[in-house]
């Protein structure tokens, strides 16, 4: 990892698929982070077992109850998250929650487009304005110039279904809603990293792979990037970023995704 | 034009700005379209008069009552021109409604990101959604092989504050919502570039210059292109598409815009 630590992390769509795997890496560290902070829908219910089985076993794991489309139970999430970390910053927030609807370009209706919009693109917008004064302090509170995942930093889980230039994958999957809500994330990561550079927080948008989860087999094929390479390739290249990567869209392995 | 002409065309949100100045152009051209269909909330409202004493002068012109927002509202709106169309197809669809919120990164909220994205992002897939048949009739009319915006096509009115790659005028206006919806926008350009290629329709998007409009000055400043230059460069722009141009990006005077 660089020898770069994640001092405290919150993880949004923490309970299963990519978001699990981050959760499930950052812990396993030889250095783990002092708090990670799994976000997650419904923390006592049943798709949450992992979550819960792993807070029994670690005391640095917190699941916070956090509905990525209710503006209300964001700020309660950031008001529960300040008050674990006791006046201490929150150093990395990672915008992983997501959804996506297996529809055609023929087949997208107002209410899927809105809901996905909704999840995928507004979710990150109001979680980052929701825990800048955390993210903030973190930023004042580290030491050096620069910056870095360790310092402050935000990462939009994206995907190449949102990069316009490479466009790919439109035979296997048409998902116009989908695409449109990443290439929409993309730029609030631009936007985030202009406005956020002021206050020394890192923005950046990272494309893990195509990954065997439920989502990226809902196409009915096998996805080749498994949870572990995603989750380990993107902690490495998170531990690795610095000043002149805020903004950027980068993939699991560390290469420029074109916007 | 370079002697392309129009047969009949659809633009939203005619009742002023660009789109009202598409109409008149198409409208005072050598050889004008058989039909002009300006799509306005409220054809008989205060903000349409400029739109109904046009219509007292040109038969060729009719003004269609379209809320872009609502799918029963553009369901209606098919059927009246197709109706008027008698069997025949529609050659254009030029979507051009769209909404701007002056907000800043901290001042989004869910329910503009939300509304920005229903207009300018949502509206336009489902508007190609219902006239699809339509535009389809259209390519099947018409003679020859290859593409054009006589053929049949539709032409996105996207902006450069939606170009990711190009990022301009944060200092300006930030406005997180309306970059955001126009990269989305670029987006469905490419997908429906993509899904509309078998059926013989053009798909391109466009940036019309930062223009002399109640939305392009809305941040206090004096944009630098007239409606007239805009509209102007754009009707020529489309007149010279051809096969080559379907999914691409393009500014009023026929450069291409990076995504």
């Amino acid at each position: 990892m660089a020898g770069v630590r994640f001092h405290s992390v919150l993880v949004t769509g923490a309970n299963r698929g990519i978001g699990l795997g981050l959760v499930q890496h950052l812990l396993g560290m030889p250095s783990p982070p002092q708090w990670v902070f799994a976000g997650c829908r419904d923390p006592k219910g049943q798709r949450a077992q992992e979550l819960q089985k792993l807070s029994s076993k670690h005391p640095n794991l917190v699941i916070v109850p956090l509905e990525v489309t209710d503006p209300a139970s964001i700020k309660a999430a950031a008001a529960s998250v300040g008050e674990r970390l006791k006046g201490s910053g929150l150093n990395l927030l990672i915008n992983n929650a997501a959804i996506l609807k297996a529809n055609s370009l023929d087949t997208e209706t107002l209410k899927d487009m809105s809901e996905v919009y909704t999840t995928n693109s507004i979710a990150p917008l109001l979680l980052s304005q929701a825990f800048l004064p955390l993210l903030k302090k973190a930023a004042q509170e580290s030491p050096g110039s620069g910056m870095s995942c360790s310092k402050a930093a935000i990462a939009n889980v994206s995907s190449i279904g949102g990069s316009i230039s490479s466009f790919t994958g439109w035979d296997v999957m048409e998902i116009v809603s989908y695409r449109c809500s990443k290439a929409a994330l993309n730029m609030l990561t631009r936007c985030q990293s202009m406005g956020y550079r002021e206050h020394g927080i890192l923005c950046v948008a990272l494309h893990p792979g195509w990954v065997q989860t439920d989502m990226g087999s809902s196409a009915g094929h096998v996805p080749p990037v498994t949870v572990d390479a995603s989750v380990g390739g993107m902690l490495k290249v998170l531990s690795s970023l610095s000043e002149k990567d805020t903004g950027t869209f980068l993939d699991w392995e560390g290469n420029v995704v074109p916007w």
